[in-house]
């Protein structure tokens, strides 16, 4: 089969077989569509170490596995956990120290015509989904963490700072609590599309200081920092979503002095992201920029690095 | 009278007058004794720009105010609020955009004869509480502040660093729940007092990596962070109780990846602490290493200042 394989230098397309773990059962997923995120931008500057095939984003089918799920659409959780630690046991699998994650910690990924993924964390998806909608299920999780952790009210005033996909995934679902959201962002053609989710947009050009609630740090930048502490009203909470493997210098004073909250937030169960895709709650296709066939990988990666790039996909 | 006068570059012990303010009811307190912090040393480096009188821990007799109160034995909380914004409407005059705050923002503190103090801010000593416990009420109430913040259980395995002050009352407090108490610190002699509360210690020469569902950082160095964001569990807490002006240079991936929850944690309400200083749960006169006179406030200060010295306080 062909796949993408990063060497820890150069990203080439190659032959390779997706090597199913021995430690759990497994099933062998033919990718229909995969997804380029910022993760694995960082991956190829370094991040985690990381070698092999990259990829964490799919909608597949099921092609060797239990019966009950052989032919069937499916999406994937991407953490490998271990299923017997104290994390798995509390349905934390997501945490469990001796976890392999798809394309990011010691498991090939799904940029590839195949992967391998644990049968416990497939997900079938609903007819009404479409692959395009389907491929953002990982990311939608992601956004959905949030409300895993804090809880929002209608009249909570939220901002999200950053107007790429992370952004724009998350303020939709914040959105879904009732809350008042502002996206801040630094392009005009973004902020249009995400206005057009009922979603109030804020140009960073006209930002002036003003105090929220709750203040989701979904740049991706390591200087957006400073500004996303200083947007939170005292007792409040800054979300970090982004993760950056660089240092940040930072003093961490005002934190203390206003007594914020900061919640590290990563990965989200699926159920209700896909519930959200096939309720249409959430528009997730308005945010696709262009899909290559895999063959095109190297191109479409360079693509999903330009400054201001959306979502690019990968069709397998 | 006398007070020590802070004009941004010495420190000196000259005649000066507590000058109230006109927006609230203030009472003229005769200071009994006064305690040096770490803030107050933060200081007489930079922090906040302050000049005037600083000192911001006291237990004093209210001299002129309400008939009601003149005489009394009393501490006084240090955010002097507005009173009728909407941080104050909620109890959080902590947090009141407006406040002054006694010697350190404003306000002129305790390090002198006589302090003004808005009159609501004062709380009544119970005859059982000595001045020498009494003057610890602030720091006390800020140790409170974290029981205020987060929820503690009896099995919770709780990390306290820093030997010093703020780690002692820091851990009596947490110990209170019932939760599993360890304080690590540098200092062997300070560790054995610490062990006389019951708490467990651990030398920093002997730290192995492990994990704990909450650490609060209270040693007041930079450096400490590191190594506080690596002893959180996944999902774990992790409050910071120093206030350190200093920038950190520190990457926050951790964070997102284990989903931490990074508390700041400030000035605590009195009556929780001075309730603990009269039912004798917390122990706080052992931390005291010196009382000097108001007359020798300079030296004073540069004792508090050493490395590991432990409270000193002024009887003026």
């Amino acid at each position: 089969m062909r796949a993408l394989f990063w060497d820890g230098r150069v990203l080439r397309l190659e032959s390779s077989r997706p090597t199913p773990g021995t430690d759990r059962q497994f099933a062998l997923v033919r990718v229909r569509l995969a997804g380029i995120c910022s993760t694995d931008l960082q991956i190829f500057k370094g991040y985690m170490g990381f070698r092999g095939v990259p990829g964490h984003e799919f909608v597949g089918e099921v092609e060797e596995g239990p019966k009950t799920l052989v032919g069937k659409r499916i999406v994937g959780e991407i953490n490998f956990a271990c299923g017997k630690c104290e994390f798995c046991q509390r349905s934390l699998g997501r945490h469990c120290p001796n976890r392999r994650v798809m394309g990011i910690v010691g498991a090939d990924g799904s940029f590839a015509e195949y992967v391998a993924v644990p049968t416990a964390n497939l997900h079938l998806v609903p007819d009404n989904v479409s692959d395009e909608e389907a491929v953002f299920t990982e990311p939608l999780a992601a956004a959905f963490e949030i409300l895993e952790q804090i809880q929002l009210s209608p009249g909570d005033d939220v901002l999200v700072m950053g107007d790429g996909k992370l952004g724009m995934l998350c303020a939709q679902v914040l959105k879904l609590t009732g809350a008042g959201v502002t996206v801040l962002g630094k392009h005009p053609e973004k902020l249009s599309l995400i206005k057009k989710t009922g979603v109030r947009t804020l140009l960073l050009d006209s930002w002036k200081a003003r105090l929220f609630d709750v203040v989701v740090e979904a740049t991706g930048s390591d200087s957006a920092l400073k500004l996303a502490m200083s947007a939170v009203r005292p007792r409040g909470t800054l979300v970090l979503k982004s993760t950056i493997a660089a240092d940040h210098t930072v003093s961490l004073a005002p934190l203390v002095i206003n007594e914020i909250t900061v919640i590290g937030s990563r990965c989200g169960l699926f159920p209700p992201a896909l519930q959200a895709l096939a309720e249409k709650s959430v528009l997730v296709t308005p945010i696709i920029e262009k899909v290559y066939p895999l063959n095109a990988g190297i191109e479409a990666v360079t693509h999903a690095g330009r400054a201001g790039a959306l979502k690019v996909l990968l069709r397998t």
